[in-house]
């Protein structure tokens, strides 16, 4: 078995690659080819803290994957990132372990931003260029360089809570040359933008109905456990697609299942981005609808990563 | 995170402690302390192999433990070994991952044949002081040791299926100088013996009612997966107690489920090995009854022995 260390992950990363084969997984996924078994939990209350496994098979590939991600939630008090993990990676013939990413999470990030920005590029307006995050950490600092990487987004305004961590997170931004802004107030960001992408840990609702202009498009990212929560349930209800990565995963917890559970709406109402991503003729919007997207994270995203990276690092030893 | 390979796990064994450790471990399963969630599992069919995922944490513990094995029932014919396996132990109070045993299975192939002989140990008649093994593989070579080792038994008669193997079994067990013999009918060493210890994969039950003399003790550890079996459920029907190492999972497979199914056994008549061990004067068995322990194996074995493992290595490095 061989040990990969996040330094050679850093190094392996073919972004657009790996951007390519995360849309290839979700429509793999939504058609039913991938094997995906209920994530495993680990709770602990003194710290608080919690261990997920997620793990699985695209079927007839030659490796399937597991991955193993924490969040305890004091370790900021010991000078430890919240979260870690790893990625193990198996040869689905035999059984033996091939590889280890020891990524300590990195790759999770990774993914969970490259799906923001192929949701946001195929739901959104086809001229929206400016793009609205509402949050100043990792996933927004992600979120930025791959939509200016990878998608026809050219301009971000950004929004916090914490006014100082909003100045920082914009001057970072700036200094790699990114045509980057703040605004203080989430109303008027809603106002200046026609595509959203929320990436905060809120557990009440902070974009609401009135302030949603028509032709906006949601990409909804933070909300990605039970009890979290980043837009008004109204906005799912005034939305003419509402699209999930994974559908029973939306209805259980993610923007969507509060939603679900008000009976503002029904699996028939929501489309996975893998089917969207499959249709023969691309998604065509009424220039007047809302549309949401919201990404739970799924486990086809950690095998897509995991399978390029170990691909990637193997040739180069 | 620290790896640790299979011949640093070798070296670093303490089996009389981990025998200890593995009946407290039991005690504490059955009295809630330990945090079990549903085994994970992965399935192929082409070519045919399993993946499981089993992990928990003793409620207080420092560390807590995932185990992952496999098995693809081809992979002899590569020359590779059937099953392999690892286990990773993570900090419960940060999620960080402290070490990786890279055991390809010797960790639960240990723990299976001790939790076997605590079993028989703690079950059987007191004067019983001959065993007999039905089966010839890496269970009964375990078995036969460790029972010579850690218990009151000193002799050892086997049988298995197929001459070659039986021979072939008990000579490299001669040679280790203990005290075995070969059985080639199994009626026969049903009269023999007064203790038996049945390791096989066998999928129809070989051990029949009718063989089973009153006094008998069976500890039941081949039918580890459904679909499994080797005794009769007349033998689980006479016995005076039925015992399994986990309640919910010997109703749900191994030779409980059969008589469970059967409607031969509710729930109310098993026992747990740890609710056994915990109780406040020893076991005492009607010396003509016959008793039955069924063992499937549960995570806290797994925890038990991968912590034992992780701190002999970490005193050493």
């Amino acid at each position: 078995m061989q040990i990969i260390e996040r330094y050679q992950i850093e190094q392996a990363l073919d972004l657009p690659g790996i951007y390519h084969a995360l849309k290839q997984g979700f429509i793999d996924f939504s058609a039913g080819l991938v094997t995906v078994p209920p994530v495993g939990h680990l709770g602990f209350d003194n710290p608080p803290g919690d261990c997920h496994i997620k793990y699985g098979w695209i079927k007839g590939d030659p490796h399937f994957v597991i991955k193993i991600s924490s969040g305890f939630y004091d370790n900021p008090k010991q000078g430890l990132p919240s979260s870690t993990g790893m990625i193990l990676v198996f040869s689905a013939t035999t059984g033996v372990p091939v590889a280890l990413l020891n990524d300590e999470g990195l790759l999770t990030d990774i993914r969970t931003a490259l799906a923001g920005v192929l949701a946001t590029e195929t739901m959104s307006r086809p001229d929206s260029r400016i793009a609205g995050i509402v949050g100043t950490g990792i996933q927004a600092h992600l979120l930025i360089n791959y939509l200016a990487r990878l998608s026809r987004f050219d301009r971000f305004v950004v929004w916090g809570r914490n006014r100082e961590k909003l100045a920082r997170c914009v001057d970072n931004l700036q200094a790699k040359g990114l045509d980057v802004v703040a605004e203080p107030e989430l109303e008027q960001l809603c106002a200046d933008v026609d595509s959203i992408l929320t990436v905060t840990p809120s557990e009440i609702p902070l974009l609401k109905r009135g302030w949603i202009k028509p032709g906006t498009h949601i990409t909804a990212i933070g909300a990605d456990a039970e009890g979290k929560q980043e837009l008004d349930v109204e906005i799912l209800a005034a939305a003419e697609r509402v699209v999930a990565d994974s559908r029973s995963q939306g209805c259980h917890h993610g923007e969507i299942s509060h939603a679900y559970k008000a009976g503002i709406l029904t699996e028939n109402n929501i489309l996975e981005l893998g089917e969207l991503l499959n249709s023969e003729k691309s998604f065509v919007r009424n220039p007047e609808a809302i549309s949401v997207v919201d990404l739970t994270g799924v486990a086809v995203q950690d095998i897509v990563i995991a399978k390029s990276v170990y691909r990637a690092v193997s040739k180069t030893v």
